[in-house]
């Protein structure tokens, strides 16, 4: 194998270890979706925070080391707080019926 | 360079950026540790839990993207540990005096 070679095949490693994370960040703001109608879950919120900070960390790291594009990062990143935006404004509704 | 020259010097990379937010996290640790008196920074404990859990989140992502040993992570994460296991005793003793 070449040294680019390597170099393609960790991007993609890199890409995909960090894209399984955010399916599965994902997947949590989906349940509570799915859950709106569930008040008794108060912590969700600090869960998903701690998630999202846990990733950007991940992002932050692997564009250092020069396995991530930054702009594949930021994609990421903006792409989950754009469903977190809509968890949220789905619960504020949720509170106001 | 050959592929493996440029693994070598990714996985010296991941260390020398995860030593770097390591040392970090010590230097807040010291900065209480230097400030026991100070009792108006109740959120010392909070940050300093977040900055851990960040770099346990980098340093496992740099461990299953196959640029460093799981020895190497849990060293890093194990003295930083023992570091702030001595803030904590210091600080409850610094309370009882």
């Amino acid at each position: 194998m070449s040294s680019s070679d390597v170099m393609v095949g960790l991007h993609q490693k890199a890409l995909t270890l960090l894209q399984e994370d955010a399916d599965n960040i994902e997947k949590l703001i989906q349940i509570q979706m799915e859950t709106l109608t569930n008040r008794r879950c108060p912590l969700y919120e600090e869960v998903l925070d701690t998630q999202m900070y846990g990733l950007s960390r991940e992002i932050d790291f692997a564009t250092r080391a020069g396995l991530l594009d930054e702009v594949a990062g930021k994609n990421i990143l903006s792409e989950l707080e754009r469903k977190l935006a809509q968890l949220y404004e789905a619960l504020a509704k949720s509170r106001n019926e």
